[in-house]
């Protein structure tokens, strides 16, 4: 038996955590500098605090936690019954299917055998793994109100598990960080994310573009057209412009029962190219008769005229009005950010405001707006253009070398002293290694000093110590040392 | 419907995950000062991967996690006749246990029961989460065996879940910090563990006392007392002499059917009482015939006198023959620290030497050595006692209060400037806020600064800095107040 691991997900080797930990840690130290704290909640939730807020896909897609103990216990003959039923019915449909079942038919005997199952599963399964960190914070928020002084900015950096099926660059296991801030209404909170997502990728030299758009002037475009109903249809079919064309979009739209009038209506909006001002300009004639679409265009003039007062660093910041995110769930402003160098084209960073993020929790009217970075996808673009800074790839700083117990004995108060200074060190720990394989661990382990003890060192208290890059040996005393890696 | 986490589990607030971070952030460190890297295994491990590894009791306390899909796809009409008929009887037995069913009957057939129920849950769960972190560095070791430097020095800091029923300080969610190293048999490793764990323990100021024991002595005494097979049940019961007594111990042992004279040649042993050394020379007497038994006082000798050489910084260091902590698994040294202060009385960090961690995944004869610190326990002693250094109470640094939207507009650059500066800051974000909220909210968030801008402010960039402990305020320019806070 060959060991491993579910598929999906991954170990980190000592080289790789250093590089994320390198990554996490400039995330963690730009939300604290914006006056971010960090909270965790635990791996498993209730499953009832989590079905039904990712939509039926959504949903499928959670991993449950079988009860522990007996989880059969609470299972009748009933439920043996039923689900004894619906598999045999599968089963059953599975091998008479050459003999002429409809497509139709076994389609809706899946969903009878869906429904027993959810039902059975219920019972034999109450806990589920994190599928995101918004719900947790929202149950976090509800359940810890009185505790809570708002607005309240947290961050949350911690692991979510998604039964997806697994590809290049998507795992079942994945980091999220977030940064939210529940309680307030103001603007200057998605003004502050725009700057905290410059801050970061600066700080990791990813030149980025951060698109903003506002679900507001999606809202008032579905009005001025007049399929106010069908903002999601309407949002979903211009979002793929860039990859079916003008007429994939209007082809879209049609099949999806928008009529020939308001798809006439949306052709300049559709083809309009220019600048972010030159396409506020051009939102504001157009969605002049809109209340709701000249709020989101104000929102969105508000936020960039303020970002643009304080100067960002490296990001571009742009008006992307076929950018729909996550559209069930915002509001308000909507965020996405991609890197502008690199291979990887999916977004590495997204968010944006919803008005009643806790209302399915029992506490209604609390607007909050956040981002949430895609660590992997994130780390995916550093390792591919190596962006790490040399101080990134090491830890241990010096090694000892030696040739005997004795020089083993000599050298531990003084691994001690170095250690005592704050440096990294170590010894390597048997006394019959051969300098050669005591090297090639240095070597293996990227050590970028080494100190070599044998009798001569031991009578006179001074040691051979070599740099391991250049190769180049000097006689120094260990205080000397500490000095020079200190 | 009142939002709730499964019970076992916790959130940690902003206040909690600072003083978490301080914790592990030390512990972080010293692995570091000692050479030991970082790697990270998923939350879920295959099913085979963990059972089997923890005894029939831990394999009951693993989490199961239902399979993805359709969990009851592979299940056919036999499972389900079976599992119904397992629990039938059961519904049926607990019916009529009145009236007459002896005691042993029940349990057989829960036993019956039992593997129908690990059959079935075998078939739709294929995944569990992580019980430990010892068996997933194993399969790591085993599965990356051609990417690995030997020894190789590893750390890791995860959670881990265990489905043990939730009492006072011990949780279903708990995070483990363990470091090993594997394929060294030096009792360097072993000293070098000793150190670490002063270490940690002098930095975060808890006095403990490390006890070692040694496998080998354990080995040695249940051979020259003629009872060699029965080294465990020996060990338990002498392990309870501080709670039941010399007379305790004795009836245990008789219980477990040692014979006579073995308990007698035991008699010196128990009640013994003296120093470490002290102790040692006892024990070289005692098992003068011993082989294994004289092995493992040299190795502790070697272990302390090396240790004492190198001078520990607040640990008390001594054998305490009595440990028997994990005899299942390890072979050599074992160790158990306990807080020298504080209320708990139950260890909050362990280890020891296995000769053959990996054997079970198929690379045999790889030794190693480690030791697990139980954070969730040590956080205990460190909020029973307040041992937090002050710098640990707060994180965002200054806060903006503002009387409108100009003032908010004012502080933007001021505010952007701070943060370069590496200052944590912040602005009350809603532009209509009172004064008093603002206060409040940088009470709550034992924010130590607040800049105060009004109308004057801006007019002469004489900012009002106020310092909240005391109360004081002084009229300084922003480079100033910079200046302070660095």
């Amino acid at each position: 038996m060959k060991p491993s691991i579910p598929k999906g997900t991954r170990d980190f080797s000592p080289q790789e955590m250093v590089r994320r930990n390198y990554l996490f840690d400039t995330i963690k130290q730009v939300f604290q500098r914006y006056g971010y704290l960090p909270i965790e909640t635990p791996a498993m939730e209730n499953l009832q605090t989590l079905m039904g807020k990712y939509g039926d896909e959504g949903d499928k897609l959670i991993f449950k936690i079988l009860n522990s103990g007996n989880p059969f216990s609470d299972i009748d003959e009933n439920d043996l019954n039923s689900i004894r039923t619906a598999v045999l019915a599968k089963i059953k449909s599975k091998n008479t299917n050459k003999d002429g079942i409809t497509k139709i038919t076994k389609n809706a005997l899946e969903d009878e055998i869906d429904k027993e199952i959810n039902l059975f599963s219920k019972k034999i399964s109450e806990k589920a793994l994190r599928y995101d960190l918004t719900v947790p914070f929202a149950r976090y928020v509800v359940q810890h109100q009185h505790e809570i002084s708002f607005p309240f900015k947290r961050y949350q950096i911690q692991p979510v598990w998604r039964a997806d099926r697994p590809q290049k660059g998507r795992y079942r296991e994945f980091y999220q960080c977030d940064a939210d801030v529940i309680g307030s209404n103001s603007l200057l909170n998605e003004v502050e994310l725009v700057q905290l997502i410059d801050d970061v990728f600066t700080t990791l030299k990813v030149p980025v573009t951060i698109k903003i758009n506002n679900r507001k002037i999606l809202s008032g475009i579905a009005e001025v057209i007049g399929e106010k109903e069908k903002i999601v249809t309407i949002t979903v079919a211009i979002d793929k412009i860039d990859k079916i064309g003008v007429d994939g979009v209007n082809k879209e739209l049609q099949e999806n029962g928008i009529n020939d009038i308001a798809i006439q209506k949306l052709q300049p909006l559709i083809e309009f190219k220019g600048s972010t001002i030159e396409k506020l300009n051009f939102l504001k004639q157009l969605l002049a008769s809109s209340e709701i679409g000249l709020k989101g265009i104000n929102e969105v003039e508000t936020i960039i005229n303020t970002v643009t007062i304080c100067n960002l660093q490296s990001a571009i910041c742009e008006l992307d009005i076929t950018l729909a995110r996550g559209l069930n769930y915002y509001t308000g402003a909507i965020f996405e950010v991609k890197a502008n160098v690199g291979t990887l084209t999916s977004s590495i960073c997204g968010g944006g405001r919803y008005d009643d993020l806790t209302g399915v929790f029992g506490l209604p009217n609390m607007s909050g707006v956040g981002i949430s970075f895609g660590a992997d996808r994130i780390y995916d673009v550093l390792n591919e253009l190596n962006l790490y800074p040399e101080s990134v790839s090491t830890s241990t700083k010096l090694l000892f070398v030696t040739f005997g117990e004795a020089e083993q004995t000599y050298c531990l108060p003084l691994l001690a002293k170095v250690r005592k200074a704050g440096i990294n060190a170590e010894l390597y720990p048997d006394a019959n290694a051969k300098m050669k394989k005591q090297m090639g661990y240095a070597d293996d382990k990227k050590i970028p000093f080494v100190v070599i003890v044998g009798s001569d060192e031991m009578q006179n208290g001074m040691l051979t110590f070599k740099t391991m890059a250049s190769g180049e040996q000097q006689k120094i005393v260990i205080d000397t040392i500490i000095e020079k890696l200190k």
